[in-house]
């Protein structure tokens, strides 16, 4: 990314800082990409410099270039992608940002090419939405300088950059609550990939509602899937297959919802006659599923939009509140939801 | 924009053509960014030389920046956006070129920062979905030598630029056939917002199909939506309500097919038993909508792809086969279509 001057709006010039800190501008550079090679006393001296002048590296590129934002997604097939660029775009906009959209496919040639690309275009921030990039690539960033925030809404372990995730368990404590309130006590799980911490999360969630009301979670009722609607259809089978099948389902995600419903109507069962069955995302499109989906919001825009504040603090050198913000989830009770028929 | 001399893998200068021709280099950039302050004469020799040299401006910007693409949405919250975002940065992303992904929200102001910001990025071509952007600002992007390609699976009427579209009066009347076919005799339409071309096209292939199987289309079988769910849900209220109501429906969007889905089911109408409903677009959600949507194929990422390649194209002045193209329409059968109950 290279060294910004503060333009017309700032304060003070690098070379400035670098006179008044007896160093050259390089150090000071070094110091403001940092980057472990300058002494902790020089780093001092300058950081304080830096502060007391209220220096800002300013979200703007050498030239007359406007500045740019990175988002890269794993695929853009994802239903989250949407929303997520919705919530970037919008703050991004505002700050006159272009967001460049990309997306690594989980291919390492995909994201090497993005790296390269990222350089070659000097852009001011990346927003990486889950794993998209491995750890090598993620030291890249570091050693270039370019602040990096991470949107997760699975919640899946980060290296070191702030994270934006969703408050998982409490989503599937609320699901779960929701269908003990309406009276339900045999309640499926269709579960997330084991691997990922949001899908342990709204487990654990499930489960402490379960223990809360004074019942004890029945394994036979947890059927793991992988959040695409061909799970969900899989494990309701699996579920209305079971000696004793649950009044209820929670499907720790709006797709595998979707793909439950359908393995219901199939089998001539209603939503929520027959079965309640409740979601965990609130994609757009669940609004006007057949019966609307009673679900738990994760609010992916608004974690688009802090990940893109967070990111420009970077520039700026203002570190976030916390490394790991969970933004709330809440619950959403549509039509899919009634007490046991 | 500017002018761009040819890199590293071209064959000949600016400078070295202006030399040839005989006229300044500002010259040959006026011919080259397609301004109309040249005579004809001058034009004529440098396009000459510019066409024997085999000169492309090539898709990169001035320094070492890597090229950009804007793609420009009205909103982002279209479900057709994240189809063709996805289409337009794989093509893109294989040149090496970085998609900045705006949405203007029909607001001018929203729309003139796009454009300063363009300026500012340099961007090397704008792809534009639908009718994001109004005359005045049009006519700039021609100034600026910019190219720009229309992406517009609504068919609206563009001015000036490549546009690329869907065929809906095939589509019309594919899905208008196939319930034919199924022996539906009375069959209800709810077409889009009657100003854009692509519901009139729909309306016409309807009509088409009707009459191509000696049937006399029923004025109070057409009840116009806006492609949201809430007005596929109304208009097919109005249907049920009747005398005689249809046996099946063609809405002339999927987002109002899935609302007059909802319609049904609220009455305890069953789909296909009771009432076939085809839908047009295809988006991703209607594969799992209960039941899963029998519908019009709208090829988005192509769509995108294309739109991109045309860009390219219009970087290196070569022209596009036709100013408008329309992408092929497919008919998808799913589960939410059979003969009348």
């Amino acid at each position: 990314m290279g060294v910004r001057e503060a333009g017309a709006g700032g304060k003070v010039t690098i070379t400035e800082i670098a006179r008044q800190a007896g160093v050259s501008v390089p150090t000071v550079s070094r110091v403001v990409n940092g980057r472990s090679d300058v002494s902790p006393q020089t780093r001092a001296r300058v950081e304080d410099l830096l502060h007391r002048h209220g220096y800002r590296r300013r979200p703007a590129a050498p030239g007359n270039r406007a500045a740019l934002l990175d988002l890269v997604f794993d695929d853009l097939d994802s239903p989250w992608a949407v929303e997520i660029i919705r919530g970037v775009e919008e703050v991004a906009h505002a700050e006159g940002i272009g967001t460049v959209v990309s997306a690594v496919h989980g291919r390492s040639g995909d994201a090497r090419a993005w790296m390269r690309n990222l350089r070659a275009r000097a852009s001011d921030g990346v927003v990486l939405v889950t794993s998209a990039l491995d750890a090598t690539l993620h030291e890249e960033l570091r050693i270039l300088g370019v602040p990096l925030v991470v949107v997760d809404p699975a919640g899946s372990p980060s290296p070191g950059a702030p994270t934006i995730g969703a408050a998982n368990w409490s989503g599937g404590l609320a699901a779960t609550e929701h269908l003990l309130s309406l009276g339900h006590r045999r309640i499926g799980l269709i579960a997330g990939p084991p691997g990922l911490l949001c899908s342990r999360a709204r487990l654990d969630g499930y489960r402490a509602a379960l223990e809360g009301a004074g019942l004890t979670p029945d394994a036979s009722l947890i059927v793991t899937g992988d959040f695409r609607p061909e799970s969900g259809f899989t494990a309701c089978a699996t579920l209305l297959d079971l000696p004793e099948p649950p009044t209820a389902l929670f499907a720790a995600g709006d797709r595998m919802a979707l793909g439950a419903i359908e393995a219901l109507r199939r089998r001539g069962l209603r939503v929520p006659q027959d079965m309640s069955v409740v979601g965990f995302d609130d994609l757009p499109e669940v609004r006007w599923s057949s019966p609307p989906l009673t679900t738990v919001r994760q609010p992916l825009a608004d974690m688009g939009r802090l990940a893109v504040r967070t990111a420009l603090g970077l520039t700026r050198d203002e570190q976030p509140d916390s490394p790991r913000v969970e933004l709330g989830t809440d619950l959403v009770v549509r039509a899919s939801t009634a007490p046991p028929g």
